[in-house]
């Protein structure tokens, strides 16, 4: 390590916690993982990530970070970077910011790990150097973030970017956000599980290879099983596949006629896991969405992967306290 | 008139053209209408608004306009005010602006006629104030402007804001942009005459009073004798508003998620004609978007109405050409 500014990332999540030096380039040049006992509170957890900071703070050389960035599942407080409410964790009113701004003596910044992931494509990955940028990503939930206009949306209540309860089917499926239709409802992963589930036990006979993967279980078909199938020419799963690609081409372009952005990044364990929907999501979008809109669009994978919680947390704390006055 | 500061504001449609001198509070102090002869072509057009300009000006007493603001259908490039397309008018590629700053020597700023009205009502209307508003006007077609973090948001290829071409029914009724299932498709007005039409020609008998208020002329049907239907309490017709309102719902739900506005603003002719949607879209929409993108949303009437065109493409050019530096 030069004398370069550098930031300390946190992935804070219901199982794990992923602390991570990161270089003003978005490189990971350190990282430690340790499991995060949700069941002890958030007195404790709050512990283990100064704990593990302090470790890495310890082993590293050089000058100190310019400050710590921390992406966690909930909604949060973006004046105080206190959490609100996690469902993860079941945390209600953490002052997360300010106890580990105590704890560890470092400035701090908290924001939603989804948001993070987006600050880590748009300032490192697939999103470098846009000013409009959509990010979707595809895993259990599906969440995201938009850049516009060279800024990170918040919104009034630091809600901006929920891209997975967009309305793709009024008369959908109902979604764990209370509401029904939701894109979520149609092409996330616990989405997807439930309708070849569903599926199945409407028509076993055509659920035969699905269930053979999933060792006999229903119950144990995941999004992951739906994959696998449709790779190997399952026709049940291939017709799952095609559901969740309409979907996913219906809400791209909802929120491409709502942006209007320059890139369309997709990425999330669903995407991984079939990397092939980013083409089809491509020529899906072209063929629906307002021609003006697309003629410059590109729809990319994300690139950061796993690491874009930490590297987005990172650059995010680098940019609130690297003396650029924030995101603008 | 004083030595405040004023400007042009010019709405300039296919069968019409208005112009309006405006104050910096947005108020009108003196307006002219003309016809607008599309056939005669752009310059002609041009020329006509050039002289209704003069005309005002050489009424007008005390300070010359810090410039003048034009909003028309279409898509206007933002960098150099050059029209790329306008359907209503018919013309392609016209340097609007640099033609009317050569006419008249003053500076001139040329957006889209929806995004004028959205400025109007964030600047003027409903949105005064506000760092977070979402505008809907639904017309026969369906349009709007979203302001996010303080910034109209213009995407990268000027035409964020389409809020009547995100996808509400992904399987739904085509949209005269090519794609289906658009919001504009299930509550434009255009697609209640067609959805009222259709549903006469399946059940005649059901049709009886929509027809009798329509002269016994099916093709006579528009969204304005639906929605007099309504009031009078035919029951076809409440059921057809019923529909437009769940997607209306559907759709202010979708762009509540994606943008988390403060202020929710609800306009144009089919809402002036029935004034009690805003009422039910706001009860909608508290049922079916996140909690935490409703606790602090307000759901408005849009304030400006037929103003709002002229008195925010003058605002726009206050702005613009005010010395305070663009938008933010």
């Amino acid at each position: 390590m030069s004398g370069d500014p550098w930031a300390i990332g946190v992935d804070l999540g219901g199982t794990k916690v992923e602390v991570a030096c990161v270089d003003a380039l978005g490189h990971v040049f350190q990282r430690l993982r340790r499991p995060t006992d949700v069941a002890e509170g958030p007195n404790a957890v709050e512990s283990e990530v100064a704990v593990a900071v302090r470790q890495l703070l310890g082993e590293g050389q050089g000058p100190l970070p310019v400050g710590v960035g921390i992406g966690m599942a909930g909604q949060i407080d973006p004046a105080t970077g206190a959490v609100r409410f996690s469902p993860n964790l079941d945390w209600h009113d953490v002052p997360l910011q300010s106890d580990l701004h105590q704890a560890l003596g470092l400035p701090v910044v908290v924001t939603n790990d989804v948001r993070a992931a987006a600050w880590g494509e748009w300032l490192h990955g697939a999103g470098q150097g846009c000013s409009d940028m959509v990010c979707i990503f595809v895993g259990t939930g599906i969440g995201g973030g938009v850049v516009s206009g060279g800024q990170m949306l918040s919104g009034c209540t630091n809600t901006a970017g929920e891209v997975g309860h967009i309305i793709v089917d009024l008369n959908g499926p109902p979604c764990t956000c209370g509401n029904w239709g939701c894109l979520e409802a149609l092409a996330g992963g616990w989405a997807i599980a439930r309708m070849a589930q569903d599926a199945i036990t409407i028509d076993s006979a055509a659920g035969a290879a699905l269930l053979k993967v999933a060792g006999g279980r229903p119950a144990a078909i995941t999004a992951r099983v739906v994959g696998e199938a449709a790779h190997s020419g399952d026709p049940l799963a291939l017709d799952l596949v095609e559901r969740v690609v309409q979907a996913l081409i219906a809400g791209a372009t909802s929120l491409i006629n709502a942006f209007s952005p320059c890139r369309l990044i997709l990425g999330g364990g669903i995407i991984e896991g079939m990397p092939e929907l980013v083409g089809r999501i491509d020529q899906g979008v072209r063929r629906r969405a307002l021609t003006a809109a697309t003629t410059t669009l590109q729809v990319l994978s994300a690139h950061l992967r796993g690491d874009a919680g930490v590297v987005g947390a990172a650059a995010l704390a680098l940019r609130t306290f690297q003396g650029n006055g924030g995101q603008t």
